[in-house]
């Protein structure tokens, strides 16, 4: 870093950090803040009481995102969003979603002690409830627009439940599909994050730059064989549909790993019927997800898996069906936000290397609305979701330096 | 078969079959008869008019065996059993079990209207709960001295029910393991039944004589990896638990298809932890089911199966840990009393074939303490415990026919 590049202020964001980590410590050592919990409430408190400390405007919208902001000279400029959410899964870790939090309130207490004025309001955004204890990505897709009705009516809670913690923040499903944002008044949006995997560690590099948060497709892949006594039925006269679905699973893995890499594929759920175990298996209900950076690159891995699944079933002379169950679309992070993460890491001296978020981020429902951009920084181990979480301080204030200059640098273009 | 020879009253024996598969009959043309049950209790009571409608002895013993009997005119005489079973599945069909008793019952009638002198008596028995209602094989075990209270405390009904069964027959446990015979007093054992497989009616021939009943071992293999996100867990990094199982599964069917034929083995249930669409498998238990004719080939298939699941293990970095949940003992047929089968079938002008019985038999428990055999009558496509579960009439006439020569010989050997 040059003498004169400014920065943010290491001692207060790792203190910050270790103060909201308090919030819903759990006994492991972890955090658990769901959503609209008393304890998540008690984060936002802390977080609002933060805000008022550093003299930022404050704000609370209609789906209950917190906004601590730092307005420009002029009223009708475009605002910069930066930030993430303060939401936990239970007994997770202090890092997935704080940080990101945490160091957008920084670079925004950073620009306002040096008084450096920018052509946009810059805005450190919470948003509520990103891992879903209710609706995942509630916040964000709120603040977006991409919520109808209908999704609120699918929380993962049963009804009661959400409205009561929606209650509880004065808000209410209307005013959460009121909280839509006019794309034209954003100028952007960079989250920093923990990586959550060991690409950073391993490669020894000092930061993430994503190119695109992956799409999701997922599959019920029925097997349809013939139930049989597992003793009078000779085996060349088997049709055992978990034959089909064990070599689909193998075969299924080699091929992401050859063909698609670094797409993914995961075979996480199988139910046999009848399931005894001396009956051949009749039926083999097989769970299939497979994730990769673009909408093509999907496709071609879809078209692939589900040619191979029907030849597991050729092979072995069972039946199969492929019911879609998931589909979530791959999300391009905007090239010249992605350019001025690169620039400003540059700038800083710290190594970087672009990669594809194989987890889901807000930044993903942000991205339909603004140019947006993802900066990664290593998990120790790749832990996370876990209490032994961890990103090294001197990652943490590498992230918030090159979240600070990313957005001197959007602000300014 | 030649002018001379003695056979049974094929029409007598297929009426007695289509009357007693009308008893406990389904809406689907199954029969419903599981021990024990009313309908088990009509089917008793309707052989017992059959062996007094033939002026033969009747007998009752403590585990509900009943018994048609032939006696010699030498008190002291050893006893030939045979038979087989009157109960069945829920829904089952019409020829399995009853086919041996009502076999028998004919053999006894044709041996007494021929006024056959024989040194031996010769007994017709329905063994009690053979497809285990309550307990498997527990007539065939109680008669064999094979049962302790222990066995009788885990039956698969609780305890009442087992209980109010027996009391229905004017039983209790006390008097089912006071069924014991003394194998002195027996002179073998033969059993005619239908094959509940295609091997017979592929291979176009006519009986199977079996030379020994399977045994069974079975296993839980739990395969150990390491729980992971399904997007930010690259593959190559993985220690997914379903890969080991499934290499496994496909593996294990090769391997004994190859180096192990006849034998069968089963993988029939499979868990998954934690089970989720987006969580590479931390845990998959896996149900391991293989039989086999003789002990010495299932310590071969035991020894090769485990290790192959060991190695699968080791290819995928996982644990392992294989826990027995079971083993019965193979069952070998006595070589004379199968070599007798052969030669009534040869004099019959029959074709035979020698094989292994996959399923488990009344004959498995006797072949503990009598010399024992057993008869295989072709079943129609191979389909058993169901509804459509047939047996061609001429086959059932064979068999019989086969019964009584074979009864014959052993008496007079």
């Amino acid at each position: 870093m040059t003498p004169t590049m400014l920065e943010i202020n290491s001692k207060r964001l790792l203190d910050d950090l270790a103060a909201l980590g308090a919030i819903g410590k759990t006994a492991q050592g972890g955090v658990s803040r769901p959503a609209l919990s008393p304890a998540d409430l008690a984060g936002r408190e802390w977080f609002e009481a933060r805000a008022a400390e550093a003299a930022l405007d404050f704000a609370k919208d209609g789906a209950g995102n917190l906004s601590a902001r730092l307005p420009c000279t002029d009223p009708d400029a475009q605002t910069l969003l930066l930030g993430s959410h303060l939401d936990t899964v239970p007994n997770g870790g202090r890092y997935d979603g704080a940080l990101g939090v945490l160091a957008a309130l920084e670079v925004l207490r950073t620009i306002k002690e040096a008084d450096v004025e920018l052509p946009v309001h810059l805005e450190a955004i919470a948003f509520t409830d990103e891992e879903g204890t209710h609706i995942g990505l509630l916040g964000s897709r709120a603040l977006a627009g991409q919520l109808a009705e209908a999704d609120l009516a699918q929380s993962r809670t049963e009804g009661r439940s959400f409205d009561e913690g929606l209650a509880r923040l004065g808000l209410s499903r209307e005013s959460v599909l009121a909280a839509r944002r006019e794309p034209d008044s954003l100028a952007g949006f960079v989250e920093l994050h923990v990586e959550q995997g060991r690409r950073l560690e391993r490669a020894g590099i000092d930061l993430g730059v994503v190119t695109s948060i992956v799409g999701i497709r997922s599959y019920w892949l029925h097997f349809g064989g013939q139930a049989a006594h597992a003793g009078t039925m000779p085996m060349a006269d088997r049709a055992d549909a978990l034959w089909g679905a064990a070599w689909f699973v193998r075969q299924a893995s080699e091929l992401v790993m050859e063909r698609f890499f670094p797409g993914v594929v995961n075979c996480g759920e199988i139910e046999l019927e009848p399931g005894a175990f001396n009956i051949v298996p009749g039926e083999a209900r097989l769970g299939l997800e497979f994730r990769h950076g673009t909408e093509a690159a999907l496709d071609e891995m879809e078209e692939a898996l589900l040619a191979l699944a029907e030849e597991a079933a050729r092979r072995y002379g069972l039946t199969l069906t492929a019911r879609s169950t998931g589909r979530l679309a791959a999300a391009p992070m905007a090239e010249p936000i992605v350019e001025a993460v690169e620039q400003a890491a540059g700038e800083l001296g710290l190594s970087y290397q672009r990669l594809i978020s194989f987890a889901g981020h807000d930044a993903q429902a942000l991205s339909g609305i603004t140019p947006t951009a993802m900066i990664f920084v290593p998990s120790v181990g790749g832990i996370s979701h876990h209490p032994a979480e961890r990103t090294a301080d001197e990652d943490v204030i590498n992230g918030a330096n090159t979240l600070l200059h990313t957005i001197l640098r959007i602000a300014r273009a």
